[in-house]
């Protein structure tokens, strides 16, 4: 039987965790807070007290926590490079910088680990229903190897390309549902101001050719101010860190994201931080004069 | 039979007169260039001479040409206002500023016409399709009586509120499209700076929340470099003009859109009016140093 170490139980790698024990994986399951492993328990599973007891005996180590930092922590402080065996596969699937993922990923080479970066879209729900779309960067070996896992989780996997090439393809996601976002906002404050009818014009908008993931799921939350997330702001900026200093290195000019990037700090500098990034909308209606209650 | 008058018989105009007259309405076109009539006759309508030649007799009066003083001028210097009999029903499907909209409603009131404006989203291929999304303002008795008409050419047809909302609603339609094919342009930039599977990108971020009908339509011809419109760059102009016009005077901010306004400006000064709105992608190419040929 294939075990599994799973470092970071929150809101996305506990459901993903459970997953896969479920899906007939032997999960050791590693959180800083010991109770985010109940559910991996109650599943059947295994809990660790540490990163580098999961680790040991593992026949592969995924890791889902927040930011670059955190990845890097995992593998080098932690222990996952000093405790897993040769040949480990080591999935990542949080979402951090491309050229750190790289990086991450050329320096587990050296110690003899295979590694992938498979940062996924979708969300709590998606996390839950085991139906993320998951965007996987490594070698194509690699990835049929971890095809299995993958499936426990996702619904829509596809190698993208070698090393970071995942968190790429991340970043591009973040830019377009943050700016998609951003435009459903502006919209409908400006429809707010002309007194149109909300529903009738949310209708006819979702039919033609500004219809989007983003305006079916997250209009109805802008019209009711319910915002609570979801995926917050604090980790959307986060995001768009990711993206627009990948943009700067690369050479590409991104403005319409580089504004909406600005937005999304003015929100959490606003103290929305904590709420879904669909209150991007607050953010709009304050610079338009109109300021709501939490 | 209800006899209608359809004036502006262009790209949109020529395929929706035509499907009114297969509908079971009796047609009476006019355009500058008398060979758009061509179509319509050919369905069993009529050609008129002029503006006011068609409006005589005429128990309706649908309009679709290109500008705000396009519609003026066909209500007042062209002879509707002065040949509609007392009580037609006049439906202007132009895209519009709202206030002009609303203005030249006031004004057909006042000569004891009824006015609707029912601007259109769907482009070309709804048209001919009759599958328009129509955007409805005005008073609810004139909308019900518009029903089989609006019918005959559209598919979802929803009613937004008084004179002027269909214009409204339409400027909200074409911030959100803007912005979402320049959000798509920067991301598609970004993923081939850094070289990552375009195909396979485009496939996963459909699967998500970056997933839109924008990405559905644009994307491959981005990555074609396909820009035949479509929906030109020259018309788009004119909507974001519209826009932030419109915003301007309610005081709403709408600043990811204000700045693709001078992006869409920056296309159309660069010499891609012409071409299909997805060419913004041109534009960042531009920006980012990447010159490609037309």
């Amino acid at each position: 039987m294939t075990t599994i170490a799973f470092i970071g139980l929150g809101i996305m790698g506990s459901p993903m965790a459970v997953h896969l024990q479920q899906a007939g994986f032997d999960v050791v399951g590693y959180n800083p807070t010991p109770s985010r492993t109940e559910a991996l328990v109650a599943a059947g599973g295994r809990a660790a007290g540490s990163t580098a007891e999961a680790v040991e005996g593992a026949d592969v180590v995924a890791i889902m926590v927040p930011d670059s930092p955190d990845v890097a922590q995992v593998l080098r402080e932690d222990g996952v490079f000093e405790k897993a065996a040769p040949g480990t596969l080591v999935i990542d699937f949080s979402s951090i910088r491309p050229d750190v993922s790289a990086e991450l990923a050329a320096e587990a080479r050296e110690r003899g680990l295979r590694m992938l970066d498979a940062p996924v879209s979708g969300g709590e729900p998606g996390a839950v229903d085991a139906t993320l779309s998951i965007m996987v960067g490594g070698d194509a070996e690699d990835v049929e190897a971890a095809r299995g896992i993958f499936e426990a989780v996702g619904r829509t996997i596809v190698h993208v390309g070698p090393h970071g090439a995942g968190q790429t393809v991340k970043a591009a996601n973040q830019l377009i549902v943050a700016v998609n976002i951003e435009a459903l906002a502006e919209a409908i404050v400006f429809l707010q101001a002309y007194g149109v009818d909300l529903d009738a014009a949310v209708e006819v908008l979702g039919g033609g050719l500004a219809g989007s993931a983003v305006l079916d799921q997250k209009a109805r939350k802008m019209l009711d101010h319910d915002f609570d997330p979801g995926f917050r702001i604090d980790l959307h900026h986060k995001d768009l860190g990711i993206v627009t200093s990948a943009a700067r290195e690369a050479g590409v000019a991104i403005p319409a994201a580089a504004v909406v990037a600005q937005l999304m700090g003015s929100a959490r500098a606003n103290g929305d931080g904590g709420l879904d990034h669909s209150a991007l909308y607050r953010g709009v209606a304050r610079l338009s004069g109109i300021h709501h209650q939490r």
